[in-house]
């Protein structure tokens, strides 16, 4: 049987292969994500965001254990762009691991990289996409940080958490701003910690503030107002609370022209990410030799200014 | 007198002019660039970035002053991606203004968007040039978290600084490893509290581990070894030693061909970002009405892969 034809009958050696392959971006990886497509759409893609420190790793392994003791497969894709060797991912599929070893329902890939901006959006939305053809009930997506790389990555999710703690002090509260208009769950984890009211007070203050969710586009309030829950992943606590939760917003999702739109816009931004890269590329073979290489060093030079670069190598392609 | 003429005689209203319509990229922007660009390239630009709660602001500011007691000008860009609403910009440049208020050797410009991926990065870089322009001698780009925006931003820099703090835990001290290749100089700011010693090792073990820096490309360690520096911004120390060793890589830049090669990397990456950006905006205006529509809801209903949609696009326009 073909590497497809094995993914979808359940090979997990096949999975990993196929992901590798898609990570890799080579050839192969469009044929390869063109006969996955048509099995993709199951999944409901939980994205799980917040700064370094929050316990995100933590509650994301409690969140799988959860599931899977509801008799529902978890696919797992944990990004990290700022892990400088490729080392640290593995390392860390192996400490997880532990956690949920041998346990055929569930699947674990880390992610880092050191390519260019857009880059690993990319490949975490095209490994997304495997595990969903690969029949995963859930995908959880995690994400390290606040920057906008992980906003990109987490609007490819159907429902967001946003991590908080306590502990970090209203410096980095006021940072979490950034990130309350793509959370449509807050969980302020190591809720046994002093300050855990103050963060979750914090949250609906600012949720005040923040401009109405309107996914109808028909100009009103949607309607889901995003639960603040307290969590405690290193014992468990709340995090039936959390899945019930993200439960409770998929089916809203899933009620009224909620759900069509998300999907919607994500594949429109898909297709235009995707064709940026492919209309450099194809530019980029088309310019004579070294006209590059000139035009930078014009531009070094203060000769010209990029604008005017840029048009020159366009209006010779027109 | 026209607006960059204003602008290089030194009339700071003309300089807020030109940053916001720079920012607001409009017909107007790419022919101010090009006006401008003949007269960039003198500016030495300092990236600092860290975590959320490092104290990067009030370093800066300390910073800043210290280059205004030597007499040199410095422009600050402070980019906050996670800054949710636009008043948050607004009112981080008045709580710092009130530091270096009515100095006209020191502009701040603080910048925080909800736009996509690279766009944030696109218009920090031309208000950098703009800046630069204006006759900064030190431009000091500050970014918030350790995202991927946030890491090409630093790209844009000649010198960066990572600052970290002791107190963030292991965890957070694990992460910044992400930072380290990037890192010119290390600031470990809040070093009066406890574990500062702990963190300086922390990062100096790193360095055992990291990648020889190659900016000359010829196989071999370029010979800089960036240099732990421990800081209390909030009083000043150690301030004077992290400018002196940014001066001092600005020399070490400044001999040899590290200069000119991390110069002409920039410009390559600049040109290809603005051509991504150019010819998905050239393609949309060749693209049928409705054509695009339709591919989203054939990809959306799994009629289509997005790969072979894009390849469709690209085949009409052939």
């Amino acid at each position: 049987m073909d590497l497809v034809g094995r993914l979808l009958s359940g090979d997990r050696r096949a999975l990993a292969r196929t992901i590798s392959l898609v990570e890799d971006n080579g050839a192969e990886a469009h044929t390869l994500l063109g006969e996955l497509y048509p099995h993709t759409g199951q999944a409901h893609i939980i994205g799980i965001t917040g700064a370094p420190g929050t316990g995100k790793s933590t509650l994301v392994n409690a969140l799988a254990k959860d599931y899977r003791g509801r008799g529902m497969t978890v696919g797992i894709v944990a990004v990290d762009p700022t892990s400088p060797f490729s080392g640290g991912a593995l390392l860390g599929d192996r400490i997880r691991m532990r956690d949920l070893a041998g346990d055929p329902g569930v699947f674990i890939r880390s992610m880092a990289t050191r390519g260019s901006l857009g880059g690993l959006a990319r490949a975490a939305a095209d490994v997304i996409l495997v595990l969903d053809a690969a029949g995963f009930q859930r995908v959880v997506v995690e994400t390290v940080g606040v920057g906008q790389a992980e906003v990109e990555i987490a609007n490819a999710a159907h429902t967001v958490v946003v991590v908080v703690t306590p502990g970090l002090g209203d410096e980095v509260q006021a940072i979490k701003a950034g990130v309350m208009e793509i959370g449509d769950l807050f969980a302020v984890n190591k809720a046994d910690q002093e300050g855990a009211d103050h963060a979750a007070m914090a949250i609906h203050m600012m949720q005040g503030l923040a401009p109405k969710d309107d996914a109808q586009g028909d100009g009103t309030d949607d309607g889901w107002v995003p639960p603040i829950i307290k969590t405690v992943a290193t014992h468990g606590t709340g995090v039936d609370e959390l899945l019930l939760g993200i439960e409770a917003h998929r089916d809203y999702l899933h009620q009224g022209k909620h759900f069509g739109q998300r999907e919607r816009m994500r594949v429109l931004k898909e297709l235009e990410a995707i064709l940026q890269r492919e209309l450099l590329t194809r530019l980029r073979t088309r310019v004579p030799p070294g006209k590059m290489e000139a035009l930078v060093e014009q531009v070094h030079r203060r000769e010209l200014d990029p604008y005017s670069a840029v048009a020159q190598l366009l209006a010779a392609d027109a």
